[in-house]
């Protein structure tokens, strides 16, 4: 058997010279881009031709490859057919299996809860009156199996594959289709989800995306959504759920489609996400979250197959749902904290994730403490007049100097709004320019001379003051209100981190460091946390980021059930406090929300 | 609050002076039968008045009632009404409630898998922010609960009921039912099916009923029922479950209705049954049973919800099936031998069990050997030209002596046919009598003189013989055909207890014990077993009965979580061989065709 050797990826498949190389590779579930479909005109999907011969260079390569990729061996897989053995290079970011890498991922041994084993049950005989049940266990080195499977044995000598989770056998299979095992990592925030479709065989993440999570319309924080459901207490919980549901498993069957892997083939979910968005995702009552005493109606780790909340395309995959602390301490935060190993840290550690709640977790001489504030949307560009997701047009970052402002705007696009970041850089750029007072008000128009740069960018309007950061063809302001916004959320964060210290009975001096979590946190540079007030100015050296957290300990629970258990535990150890019950918080809190006083 | 004082089940309730003794009784779920439903007519509402006033004596009692009774303060329930607290019995068999105690029964403790408590959720507090679960596994002193229960918690303060199986609680009833526990007790036998209802709280067994098994139609033996499902490959597994379960679930419902007792209340239901019967239970085929190698699909015990095999009127019911051992040595054996001991015993004992398959276990020195013989179902009346159940007039003995034949029937009615007793006792008295040879013939009717009393009974119908038992409006005989499945049958019988023994080494002198298991069993005597040659003469008086051992294991199933797994441990230890398997076993069936030598 001729083979095609993937260099970089170390995976040998077999060779058809019947077929172009990218369909070879699609074939044996090897992810290389292909959005031109073979037309040889996108070049997604070129590869480096390292040993071996293929098919002549086509005129189409020849137009759309470079003279020096050419002269490195670089073809487009779509258009060559292998003549021998050959020995390639997948390229690009997107086109190379890797495991999971973005943020922290501590060394763990994978264990996954499923497995897949190729099995032929073979004939009893009178004196070894094996049951089929007996003999389908001790193929599959088992320990019980589902009843149902006996309604659908397979015959003997038979190749079937046999499907078992905890080892437990549950589902059979015609033929061998023991490599084809794929799970789900999901990170569902209240405002984006993150879903990665993993190989549980190797541990690759084999695609990923995100989208806005459809709740939204009920509301952009937790609160207003629970209020949803209070002021429509027979419909709204199942219609939340719905969906939450049906947009998950689209985006999912969706990534499938672009990957060429069958979605059955897809056994198990994992879903790190806060405590309200557990409660709708199975159609639980979320309201207790919403009133006090704000006790949630659960917070263990659950297991379920995915028909029980429905979903229709992928009824018999399984679903696991990280545990969770409290009603706004949330399994997104305990996956965070057990994929930083908070738990484990000698130095004294702070885990914060900025959303639209802000969660932190102190870890301190073996102790975990934790409390949640409620920040608002502010910080992720939502309830912000010109606020907007991080997408092309948004203002990611602003400079305000003399010559005027300096605008990094995404996809260099023409601006259309602010998201977070830029929000948070516009907030702290007006402070410094002293356009905005350590209390949030703007300057009166009146302070400035009229020669002053930015003199002409503070507008009133009607009764309140605003300031234009792109007079373009739709010009963007920020507004006092906007200001006002960013000064409640971060007050709300700045009270929750020195009541969390101050209960743990530490000084600033002796935190060791911060590790700002979260897809969204990633985007606030330490500069612009400290210059807005967030963090104080002496922590800004000790900052650093862990990326999505939250998917990453989905991922880790996917591909090992020793690290549920272990978040299980985790999640039993963190004591969390609420915030209101802390002496003195009004006070911290009113003291919180004065902004840094900021110099050139 | 005045009571009733039920003496006899040491019981207490309400009294309530509006109501007729006999509505009190079943109101508060004591049995008391009552088929003329208080028209004071079946007097099978008989109590027994010890101390305290009711009611006159009503002219209907002077009617029904002997002096004898009336003097013995005997009165009918549904006709008196208390006028003060009054103390009295419950009568006749059907009617007092007690712990199963037909056949062996060992002393074991109660530890059933269901249990039910009543809780009151307390509130939490902002201190105590305890999630709804928790407080609910806290109060129900659970492990794990069933996530769906969070869809449907209870109001704070508000008093439910939570079910838990295993520790774990999976549901959830209004107010406290913490008292109406009930289960099912069944045994399937290929011919008839046993039903006990049991009080779980107590292990009262609190109703019984049996049936006919509506499989019967598929064939009168497992291997006819076999054949059927081969001939209708993709309708008769189907077919057979959904005739067996409908009949199940009608019988318990009806028996329900007899009690009183809310089929809501019933949580779980064990079954011990032969291997065939257990495949059709659960929907499974039992092709291979009927097939060498005779490899069945599955041994081990089961755990489902009555649902997955097509109750409809109790689908939250939990049932347990028992565990088998092979193919022909079910969980009904296994239930035998646990509800026997024979595990335990230190005495050389077999455990034989009559029916359509005759199976045999054998306890010497700590090993448990086993054998199943297809005897076929003439022992039961079935496939006997006169044969029928034991029923209101089936002949049940037959005595032959030289002034005629005496015949018990069965209510003394008008004889209508022969049940399985009353083949046996023909057989031996036409043995004892010389009407039958030892090789099973009839003797020719010019061997008897025209004088001898039996001479007109001995009939050639054709070319076969045949003996008329009772000759009234419905002539009743015993034919030559039914003389040979007899035979057949103790044929099979005989010889597989030789060849167990042999298999053992052991000597029929080493032989402590017979138990004969089985309600079929029950109503063979020692005398007529050894008379017809099943078991040999010598072991006469080592023969003893254990009533129905199939029922009482499932019972001990229901009550006790450990006998469940005592009797996993047992099924997997008994060691089954295929009699086909065993030298010279031919020669071994052929000699044991013989019938013994029987003088007056």
């Amino acid at each position: 058997m001729q083979e095609i050797l993937i260099q970089n990826l170390n995976r040998r498949i077999k060779m058809d010279p019947q077929k172009n190389l990218m369909t070879q590779l699609i074939e044996h579930h090897i992810f290389i881009d292909h959005p031109c479909n073979g037309k040889g005109t996108c070049r997604k999907c070129r590869v480096r031709l390292i040993k071996g011969d293929v098919t002549d260079l086509t005129e189409t390569e020849k137009q759309h490859l470079s003279s020096r990729e050419l002269t490195e061996g670089i073809r487009l897989a779509c258009l060559i057919y292998p003549l021998s053995e050959i020995t390639v290079e997948t390229l690009g970011k997107e086109s190379t299996c890797q495991v999971l890498t973005q943020g922290a991922l501590p060394e763990f041994e994978f264990n996954p809860s499923i497995e897949k084993k190729k099995i032929q049950v073979q004939r009893p005989s009178l004196e070894n009156q094996m049951s089929m049940e007996e003999s389908l266990l001790k193929a599959a080195k088992a320990q019980s199996l589902d009843w149902e499977l006996l309604q659908q044995v397979p015959s003997y000598q038979e190749i079937q594959t046999i499907v078992c989770r905890h080892g437990h056998c549950y589902q059979l299979e015609k033929g061998d289709t023991a490599d084809q095992l794929y799970g789900i990592a999901v990170d569902i925030g209240t405002t984006t989800m993150a879903v990665s479709l993993v190989n549980i065989r190797t541990g690759a993440e084999v695609g990923v995306t995100s989208m806005i999570n459809p709740q939204h319309r009920y509301g952009s924080d937790v609160l207003t959504r629970i209020t949803y459901q209070i002021e429509n207490p027979k419909t709204a919980v199942e219609e939340m759920q719905k969906t939450l549901v049906e947009k998950l498993e689209e985006s999912i069957i969706n990534l499938c489609q672009t990957l060429h892997i069958n979605p059955a083939y897809l056994y198990e979910m994992t879903v790190a996400a806060n405590t309200t968005m557990l409660h709708t995702l199975l159609g639980i009552k979320a309201e207790s979250i919403g009133i006090s005493p704000y006790a949630p109606a659960f917070t263990m780790s659950k297991e379920l197959k995915a028909a029980a909340i429905g979903f229709q395309k992928l009824p018999a995959m399984n679903i696991y749902c990280l545990p969770s602390v409290s009603a706004y301490i949330g399994a997104d935060i305990v996956a965070g904290v057990f994929s930083c190993q908070l738990q484990k840290r000698k130095e004294t550690t702070l885990l914060i994730d900025i959303g639209t709640n802000g969660e932190m977790v102190l870890s301190h001489e073996g102790k975990l403490s934790a409390c949640s504030c409620a920040a608002g949307p502010a910080l992720e560009g939502m309830n912000i007049s010109s606020g907007m997701r991080a997408a092309k047009g948004a203002i990611e970052d602003i400079e305000i100097d003399s010559s005027g402002i300096k605008l990094k705007v995404i996809e260099n696009a023409e601006p259309v709004g602010l998201c977070g970041s830029g929000i948070l850089a516009a907030t702290k750029e007006l402070l410094r320019s002293g356009m905005v007072k350590k209390n949030g008000a703007f300057i009166k128009k009146t302070e400035l001379e009229e020669e002053h740069p930015l003199y002409h960018r503070l507008q009133v309007n009607g009764k309140k003051r605003e300031f234009l950061i792109a007079d373009g063809n739709q010009p963007i302001y920020i507004t006092q209100s906007d200001i006002r916004q960013v000064q409640l959320a971060k007050g709300a964060l700045l009270s929750g981190f020195y009541a969390l210290l101050d209960q743990a009975g530490i000084t600033m001096d002796q935190l060791d460091e911060i590790i700002v979590a979260g897809q969204f946190g990633a985007h606030l540079s330490a500069d612009h946390l400290v210059k807005t007030g967030i963090l104080p100015r002496e922590t800004k050296h000790k900052i650093s980021y862990g990326g999505n957290t939250s998917k990453t300990g989905a991922y880790m629970a996917l591909m090992a059930v020793d690290t549920r258990k272990a978040m299980e535990k985790l999640a039993q150890e963190i004591q969390y406090k609420e915030l209101s019950t802390h002496p003195n918080y009004e006070k911290l809190f009113r003291d919180s929300l004065e902004f840094p006083k900021l110099e050139d």
